[in-house]
C-alpha cells in the first residue's frame, strides 16, 4: 500500500481542503448513528481530506455501537483516508494488540497514540509503515496545562519535548496538537517543521481556522484540521464543510 | 453501591491476598479465549483479590473478542472486583463517553486511565464515585523513563508530579506504578501514602514481589500487585497465583 502520507497528500490535494470531518456521533440513540453518519459522509465527502472517527463514541454503546462503526467504515469511499481517534497507549506487547485491532482488524490508515509510555510504546503502531501515528502533544482542553504545559529543567516544556522527540520516531509520525493553543501550535510547528500535524479544537471549542493555517502551514500533507460538532449538528452540513474548507484556504502562509 | 475502595479491601481480607490476576488472552485464537479465561478464573479465584482484563487482547480480535470479554465478565464471581486495563484518556466530552462504556455498558468496578490530557480529562471517570480510577504514573516498560522520568523545573520528575497531583483528584484515585522499578514504587509511596495502587510487572516482566510491598506497603486495600502471563502459562494456574500470594503475604513492611 501507498505509505498514508502520500495518500493524505494525494487526497487533499484532489479536493483541495484540509478538512477532516470527524465522526462522533453524539447525542444519538445507538440505531440513529448509521443513518446519521451516512449522511453527513456523502454531504461532506466532497470537501473532505480525511475522516476521523472517535472511537469512545462507539464503544459507548457497547457491540452495538462497534456494529455501526463496522457500518460506518463501510461507507467511506475508498481514496478518503480514515484515521482511529483512540489515543491508546500501553506496554510494548499491548500496543502491539491495539495496532492490530486498529489497523488489521478495522484497517485504519492512521491512528491517535499517547505517549506517555515512551517510544517502545509507540514503536508496535510505528511499524505498520504504510499507517500513520499521529502522537498526542499539546491537547485542546483546558486542563491539558497542568501536565503538558509543564516546564522541564532543560527549559523546555513536556509538549515541546514530546514535539521534538516523537518527531523523531519515524516517517509516519505526525502530532496531534490543538487549535485552541495557536501560540503552542507555532511553536511545535517550529520544532518539527516537516511532521504532519492534526489540530482539532476549530468549532466548538473555539480555535480559529485563519491562526491555525497561519501556524501550522498550509503545505498539502502539513496539516490537517478537525471539525466534528460544528459539521455534525449544522443545518447544511455540506456547507459547513465547504466554508471550512474555504476559510483554512483563504489564508497564506509563510515557512517558519 | 459500596465504594471501590471498600470492595476491594473487603475482597483483599477475605482472601488474604493482594494478588490482580490478568485476563490477558496472548498467543491464542479467539474461539480459545473463553474457554481459556473459564478455567484460568475458577483456579485462580480462590487467591484473586481482583481481575484485571487486558481490553486490548480482546480488542485484538474485533467484535469476537469483544464477545468473549462478555463471557469473560460473566464467568467471574460477584464479589470479586474487576478492574478493566484500558488506558484510556481524551478530551472532557469524550472521556466521559469512555467512562459510559467501562462502568455503565461494560459494568467494570475500576478502569486505568491516562493522565496526560489533565484532570479534566479524568474528572468523568472520578464522577463515578463508586468506581475506582487508576491514573497511570509510571509504567514497567524500559521506554517509560523517555517522559515519566524526565526532570522537571521544579526539581521533580514527571512521574512524581502525577503522582501527587493525580493523588489529589478525589478518593477513588489509584496509582499504576510498575513493579520493574522499586525505587520509583517507593517515591511514589512516599509521595501519595494512603492512595492505592495497581503494580503489574511482577512475574514475566521481572519484578520482585518482595520489593513490590516492602515498597509499597501491605495494608489492605494500599496495594495490588497484577501477573498475567506468569500465572496464565503456569502449568498450575492455581499453584502460580498460590505462590504469588504467599510471597507477596511473606513481607512484613514499615510504613514510610
Amino acid at each position: 500500500m501507498m505509505p498514508y502520507l502520500e495518500r493524505l497528500t494525494r487526497r487533499i490535494r484532489a479536493v483541495d481542503s484540509f478538512v477532516c470531518v470527524g465522526l462522533d456521533p453524539q447525542g444519538l440513540p445507538v440505531e440513529e448513528v448509521i443513518p446519521h453518519n451516512r449522511a453527513l459522509i456523502e454531504a461532506t465527502a466532497p470537501y473532505a481530506a480525511c475522516f476521523k472517527p472517535n472511537l469512545a463514541f462507539y464503544e459507548q454503546f457497547g457491540i452495538p455501537g462497534l456494529r455501526a462503526l463496522e457500518a460506518t467504515l463501510a461507507a467511506i469511499p475508498d481514496d478518503i483516508p480514515v484515521i482511529a481517534d483512540g489515543k491508546r497507549g500501553d506496554m510494548p506487547n499491548t500496543a502491539a494488540a491495539y495496532a492490530r485491532a486498529l489497523f488489521e482488524v478495522w484497517g485504519f490508515d492512521a491512528a491517535t497514540v499517547n505517549p506517555l509510555q515512551g517510544q517502545d510504546a509507540t514503536e508496535p503502531f510505528l511499524a505498520y509503515k504504510d499507517r500513520g501515528v499521529y502522537v498526542c502533544c499539546r491537547t485542546s482542553n483546558p486542563g491539558s496545562v497542568t501536565f503538558q504545559n509543564e516546564r522541564l529543567a532543560t527549559g523546555q516544556t513536556l509538549y515541546e519535548y514530546i514535539a521534538e522527540e516523537a518527531s523523531g520516531w519515524g516517517a509516519n509520525v505526525g502530532l496531534v496538537v490543538g487549535a485552541t493553543a495557536p501560540d503552542e501550535l507555532a511553536r511545535v510547528r517550529a520544532l518539527a517543521p516537516t511532521t504532519t500535524l492534526l489540530v482539532p479544537g476549530v468549532g466548538v471549542q473555539g480555535g480559529d481556522p485563519a491562526q491555525v493555517i497561519a501556524a501550522a502551514g498550509s503545505k498539502p500533507g502539513l496539516v490537517v484540521v478537525n471539525a466534528s460538532r460544528s459539521i455534525a449538528s449544522a443545518p447544511d452540513q455540506a456547507a459547513a464543510a465547504r466554508n471550512l474548507r474555504d476559510a483554512l484556504n483563504a489564508v497564506s502562509w509563510t515557512p517558519v
